[in-house]
């Protein structure tokens, strides 16, 4: 949950003295998403989503992710479509930060996805991953493993703290990832944050994706990587097979996946349970007083991570060979 | 900010099921209100906010807020409506907290209120005194003067650690209202928590009161006098005579306090200082791991109280004679 940046009543006004909206009938800040302030903002002219992006986004990134989903949008992606001010421009400053307004998408993420969802997230990935084989901006995963080594670095002095042996186990980790870490795997934009609080059903059918701000360039296969790792492990650490194959399979009725994709891919789960565990250890560890975020559990990304150094080939995620 | 109780999907939809209120279109989490979790709905049958009550609020007392917010709409007071169900029930049970469907209501809370405004909310506090006085439910104020001793023995062997001193102060301070704290004066159902992000504005107009979960029977005046605390200082501590002035002016235009009302202005204002500062204070000391809330600073209401023990009669407020 998050808002972390208070907008006062004039600075509303004069940021939305820019855009064609009318009058503002509410504003209220949601309890969800962990890296920007979000708003739920009703005016005259529809229901939007303002976003005031915190320390953690790069505003150098910002046209890569408002033109990625403008872009994604032609192609049929459906997802939050920037607001325009006056001045053509889709990204201001308000309150001392990045900001920008996009459309409110309806839809409700699943708080206990079952397979046949599973099966239409793995589609919609891969309509994603050939939407944006065209864009034109591309951006570096500044979470890749050349960007594991910092966090270990910074989680390692009071790893053990969260779990006794964890300092060597992630330090070994990342050594053996790093030796055996696939490259030229075909590639382009992947979202590389596709959780189910980012992916929208209505009823039972997938209606569209939300927070493209980790969106980046890296391997497809590490990007179902990742919904493996978000979306096909029950809550007591199991990974469900059905939920697998139904995830591989959706993402194969649109894209299918070459042979070195499949073969690598339990050491790119490995690599995205071993990215998502730092991150959540380095958080973890860093707590600042009268946090408004309830840090993630990053044990629950070391089971995972244990769960792929065992799994022999992809069938063990379910793929039918 | 407050979402304290997660929904799953499989509960909304079998809660849905007993309302007439279409599909769902949106479920997230707001982050407003310190006491319950609330979602923003949004269904075909239109945009409504969900309530889950928790642990502060006595489920014995739910048919008084919501019968009151029924009656408070009769008598042309804007606040949330309860949606009934097919049963014909404003209460139910969801995620193992009681739960209420009610309105959305349009409006925004105003980050840094003018004197103007506290001339609306004055005459809006009067209308709502008004409209009250022929509900046929009565609630004791659990806050009142008789509530505020356990506070004072919860926080007392702690308060030092917030402020030197901070014990003994409140302790007089209490023994001192006790000895002087008015009765008899004027009463009815009274708000007893109209603070700034209860008061919804459109524009410059008033346009609706919401949260009514410390409405109860007390004075009126006391109930002006939280008005007073909440709308009329500046962010510095001081007091704004302009915002109290206008505040008690508009009070006045829809009910002219009678002379004991005005004499028992300061004491009250004490008292209602004292009582946030001792909630705050409370709360202040018992923040838990994990928690989702910022605590709210009892000092404020202390510099407040202080304030008011200084304060010879209600012209210091503004009040013409």
């Amino acid at each position: 949950m998050a808002v972390y940046t208070e907008v006062t009543d004039e600075a509303l006004e004069t940021y939305l003295a820019g855009y064609d909206l009318g009058r503002v009938l509410s504003f209220k800040g949601i309890a969800e998403g962990v890296e920007n302030s979000n708003y739920l903002l009703r005016a005259e002219g529809g229901q939007f989503i303002l976003t005031l992006y915190e320390k953690r986004v790069q505003e150098s990134d910002l046209p890569f992710f408002v033109g990625l989903m403008e872009h994604l949008a032609t192609r049929g992606v459906v997802c939050p479509q920037p607001v325009r001010a006056k001045n053509g421009e889709a990204l201001g400053r308000l309150a001392g930060r990045a900001a920008a307004i996009v459309t409110f998408l309806d839809g409700v993420w699943l708080r206990r996805p079952q397979a046949h969802h599973c099966g239409q997230v793995g589609e919609a990935l891969a309509r994603m991953h050939e939407a944006g084989a065209d864009f034109a901006l591309s951006r570096v995963n500044a979470l890749d493993i050349n960007g594991w080594p910092p966090l270990v670095a910074a989680a390692a002095p009071r790893a053990d703290e969260v779990a006794p042996g964890l300092k060597d186990e992630m330090t070994r980790e990342l050594a053996a990832l790093q030796a055996i870490w696939p490259s030229g795997l075909p590639g382009g934009v992947i979202h590389a944050d596709l959780f189910p609080d980012n992916v929208f059903f209505l009823g039972d059918r997938l209606s569209g994706l939300i927070d493209f701000y980790f969106a980046c360039n890296d391997s497809f296969a590490y990007d179902l990587s990742v919904c493996l790792n978000a979306w096909c492990f029950e809550p007591d650490g199991q990974f469900n097979v059905s939920k697998g194959m139904a995830m591989i399979h959706g993402y194969e009725k649109r894209r299918p996946l070459h042979l070195a994709e499949v073969e690598a891919l339990p050491i790119l789960a490995r690599g995205s349970a071993l990215r998502f565990m730092l991150t959540r250890l380095v958080d973890w560890l860093n707590v600042p007083p009268g946090a408004k975020v309830t840090p993630k559990n990053p044990l629950e990304y070391l089971t995972k991570m244990r769960f792929h150094q065992r799994v022999v080939s992809a069938r063990d995620y379910g793929r039918l060979t």
